[in-house]
């Protein structure tokens, strides 16, 4: 099927390209806000869509907010969105355990105190979070003490991982009944200016290489994170947008789940990046060549104002 | 050249074999001892191989010993053996940025304490080793203070190792003048009772993955540790034989240094991993395959003593 990609969405084509959808799925950061700050028009965007009769949707990799938490920020912000619109990977680790993993026992958490509490809204009981502090001179690392109901290490962004951490998690995957469950596998969190921080893939990395397997992800690229929200909304694939400024995370995802794409540029991927993803001629990397791409979401304004 | 390998060192075929070696390589943990119990017959092992006039070395990828605190060990132990025979990775990665990299600046050390010690012996300045603790409630890890004087992350095993170590990595390697040096890969310590600890390559793997770059590692089975053993003793590489437990770093280095194999069973690697390797037809994983192999080091005593 020789369909063109990677085309700038402009002109009479956006209107053509939102009648044919009746759902939108947003990425977040880069997308709809950078940091603390709207992306200028984004509000405008999202609010207009639903007064158009869209459904729009939240799917974001970040593990250290829980769906309340993501509503309230963008309430600040002007955004016209409530919980149930959000999806986040604390929330989809919970559901991702209840539902298809059907776990009956405790999570060892590597994760934030977001991720505790989507599990425990969902009644899964966990091991705790925050520091895990080394006691002692001489530790008996192999022989640390551990919870006999745990029946699952779930990793996630953790600023307090550590080499204990990463020793408890090693000891519990011992067992081979153990699940391994990792929110997402994004190496970098990109900041303003250039800049980054460790994101949860340096982490899942350690546990994967102590542990000597492969975790289950549920964050983008990961098609469960569609289905998370799919089911819950009874959403047709053929009638979704997947929106997004990562090539490797959201596009992939909208590729994976056989939906609509578009590149937005506010955020980390360039047209450069998609045009040598479908250069390479490499069928794992045509996944991440969007169909649309725009400069900013503020681009939709028009067609939806008119 | 058809050379039958992984062949049982046993009756004449051991003292052909010792008569037709200079020099001898042990690794140390699972081959000369086990945890803190010495292989019994081990120290007459290579106190008889240096009365028989060979040069006897110790070569092991564990970074948190000096080569003083393994010639005490060893001592107390009953090996007749000295520092400079010694060849750990916290020496090894000391003598790799001093004579290889040439390194003009500090070392921003993931490691132990011998790391440090050994660094500084050398001359080799570095930010210091223990906990990093997070203080304050909100971090801003993206502007974490750094010191503009660092000119290479060093990787080495590291109880301490934790979020903030991982970020301050990462700052430090933003600069791609900044050199990323590992000890060595091993992914799992493993200790008696077939339990395990996560090894310096979880760390390690960590730190790669945030900083986009592999590390140059100078463990086994990289040659480094080889080069550093021959440049200072003057080995002909024909006549050295290197003794270990494992296949993928003791007999890889070996065979990547063109030395003879010899696989003792007293450790990790078993004769069927052997077989799995060589009947595998890989020409990665036939340099896994030892020469030759005994139950116990304990077994070239007779050859020794006659």
């Amino acid at each position: 099927m020789a369909v063109s990609k990677c085309t700038r969405l402009n002109g009479p084509l956006i209107k053509q390209m939102l009648d044919s959808v009746d759902s939108v799925l947003f990425d977040c950061d880069g997308v709809i806000w950078r940091g603390d700050q709207a992306i200028p028009g984004a509000p405008d965007v999202i609010n207009l869509l639903k007064k158009n009769g869209k459904k729009v949707f939240f799917v974001t990799n970040n593990s250290t907010k829980t769906r309340k938490m993501y509503a309230d920020k963008m309430a600040l912000m002007g955004f016209n969105a409530t919980e149930d619109e959000v999806f986040g990977t604390a929330y989809c680790s919970a559901m991702y355990l209840k539902h298809v993993s059907r776990l009956q026992g405790k999570v060892y958490l590597i994760g934030s105190n977001a991720m505790r509490q989507e599990l425990e809204k969902v009644g899964i009981q966990q091991t705790g979070v925050g520091p895990d502090p080394i006691s002692g001179v001489q530790i008996d690392w192999a022989n640390v003490p551990l919870d006999p109901e745990v029946k699952a290490v779930v990793v996630g962004f953790d600023e307090h991982f550590s080499y204990m951490k990463l020793n408890r998690a090693l000891q519990y995957l011992n067992n081979p009944d153990c699940l391994l469950v990792g929110t997402n596998t994004d190496t970098r969190l990109p900041l303003e200016g250039g800049k980054a921080v460790p994101g949860t893939g340096c982490i899942l990395k350690a546990v994967e290489t102590a542990a000597q397997r492969q975790a289950q992800t549920v964050g983008k690229p990961n098609h469960f994170m569609y289905d998370c929200v799919a089911s819950q909304f009874g959403l047709d694939r053929t009638r979704c947008l997947m929106v997004g400024d990562r090539l490797d995370t959201d596009i992939l995802l909208g590729s994976n789940c056989g939906l609509k794409t578009l590149l937005t540029l506010t955020g980390v991927s360039t047209v450069a990046d998609a045009e040598a993803h479908q250069e390479s001629g490499c069928p794992k990397r045509l996944g991440m060549v969007p169909d649309y791409y725009v400069e900013s979401i503020a681009e939709l304004l028009p067609a939806l104002q008119g």
